[in-house]
């Protein structure tokens, strides 16, 4: 292929990759909702007997409610990175999906475990596909900073280490959680809904998510 | 850690925010529809038969329309203030996933309500869902404006209150609906869907919202 | 409420419209195929027999397509307005509100007449949401355009007059489809499709959409 | 219609295009997990059992990921071309919906697929919706370079051809595997997964995704 030599220089525009991103997480964020049924009575049912059937969805709501947060963690998370990296290149662009492709799993995961939340294995099934992510996210990190390849080449170790660090915590926690869960399935809930607080948290993992500004829009 | 001085100072984009929020808003205005199912019936139905069948889904359609028109209110709402607040903070964003946590709900209670309109249980938790978004809307507000923290230092104080009575008024009146629904579920359905003229109306509550014009796209 | 003076000015960018606009076209568009459902049978099903379920699917796929072209033709039209409309104010945003929830509501009258084909009363409700959508759509370019609200002051009468034959020409066919549907759904379900030449074909209605030049991204 | 000479010179913005293109992927990407369906069984399932269960859900997850991947290239393809296509005119512009409409079928071949692995008229199906998909983009290509209609004169004939050879390979290779299919649907399932390799793999087909730079987001 002659040509090679001849060719323009094609340019991936981050921007698209982003939009992507942003597209694909707003929807998986929006139909987890999907998985919460409206209970089947008559249509006139009784008020307390509608109260409870709602009261029933409590897991759904709750792994609901853990997913939703997890995902805005997951998302802050690929802006922050999105913002050190300065360049993309092919490898980057497929890290990127297969990062979606493990995001796009978490409403089934979701669903999974908002109707086995009793069951172990479904428990492990939802902490795997976050440790997917999670490890998925890493990869990208790795990629991006190994030998600066696309980020400033004054970027210090040290910083690129820590948010290393940040992002594996993530992994671990829901490894201990998936454990966890043969022995206590709520232990394990819990875990997953609370290891989100180390990201949210002022002073938590996300630390270098800090007061920032924004200019008015343009 | 001792990175902390040395990281980059990083930034967090309002315009990919703004983007998640239009992605979720625009999803859930159009997953809506999913809750109307066709009518189940032989596919040579007659015409008054499936005439018949289309009148009875006047409830949902009815819902439809109520929620379509109340996401509409609350899209324009996050529009205005994404306006006057002129930077953004960690806190800042993880009050708007908790929005979006709030309007993501919207197509399952929109559902409930289109299936159990009769029933004061749902039409109180359809309510419940509304008010919640209220809330946290005059949360972001609140926390933006307080002590002009991510807005203009010179914004009148007179506005900000002007602004936070007009968020507070569709809680107040959805809490009214609710127990109105006690009495009459047809009554809050009202109540539900002319709320909205209070934000729509020139001369409403949505007043700072005047003749507005736009330059032609760059 | 005396803040009314001290206010500021608030622009509604229009730009986060038409990103709302574009997202509903997208989700519309793409949630049609989910009433196109697998056919059930024995997961080891034999060749015939799953390809002429397959075949049996004609009617949804031929509503698929009928539905993704005039959502086309409309998403285009709406870009064209949106070109010629300089300024936004609270009424024309309310209007395209009111416009997305008449297109929202095309997966459900296409799921309907995907299945109801044979029904005359499916084929109406189908063509009464294009008439709605069309008028809407006709509405918004009449507000535009009235006493150049706003438009350019220089824009053409004669043009302002075409672009709004154009738009009715729709609803025109529409209501012609659904009055032979009486007669014969097949001719309906052809007019409906054929319909949308008129906008796509050059020379056809659309015709002010001509060659066109767009730079590169910058 | 004298009002020809006086229409405004309407421009057709490609990024509303591409936004339109970048939505319906998201989605696309997005809805085909929403066919992989959580196993029914008691909510208090053993492990074991729901273990099986979820074990037995491969050809979907297997199909989830063929089709995601595929996605991405014909992402990225789309991409390279917008980026080497300098203008639109409305045929382009339908070209693209063309092939939006052939992207937004995949969720059906995908459950189709995912559901009849063993039936090779299903295999046929989902080679058949990607042969459309390949053929619609070699179009799109084809219009745009014959003559040098909508990219810089200046671009290489051989560069033109080598492109398109590297499109129509995909369809060649699906038209192989639809015929392998009926020898074997674990070949053809195969090489719906390893087609795209061609694309990915550096020095692959889409040689012309090279070490790329992004400046930062301003």
């Amino acid at each position: 292929m002659s040509t090679l030599k001849t060719e323009p220089d094609f340019i991936l525009h981050t921007h698209r990759i982003e939009a992507l991103v942003d597209g694909v997480f707003a929807i998986v964020m929006t139909i987890l909702v999907l998985e919460i049924r409206v209970p089947e009575m008559p249509r006139d049912a009784g008020f307390a007997d509608l109260t409870a059937a709602l009261l029933a969805l409590w897991p759904k709501f709750l792994c609901y409610v853990i997913s939703f947060v997890t995902l805005g963690v997951y998302w802050v998370a690929h802006h922050l990175h999105a913002y050190t990296i300065k360049r993309a290149d092919r490898m980057l662009l497929w890290i990127n999906i297969l990062f979606l492709m493990a995001i796009g799993l978490v409403p089934f995961s979701t669903a999974l475990l908002g109707e086995y939340y009793l069951v172990p294995a479904a428990v492990a099934a939802y902490g795997a596909n976050m440790i997917a992510v999670g490890l998925i996210l890493q990869l990208h990190w790795w990629y991006a900073t190994r030998g600066r390849r696309l980020v400033s080449p004054d970027l210090e170790e040290g910083f690129v280490r820590s948010v290393s660090h940040v992002i594996l915590l993530g992994p671990a926690v829901y490894l201990v959680a998936m454990l966890l869960g043969w022995i206590s399935t709520t232990l394990a809930l819990a875990l997953y809904l609370l290891v989100n607080l180390i990201y949210i948290l002022p002073g938590g993992a996300h630390f270098y998510l800090k007061g920032t500004t924004k200019p008015a829009e343009p």
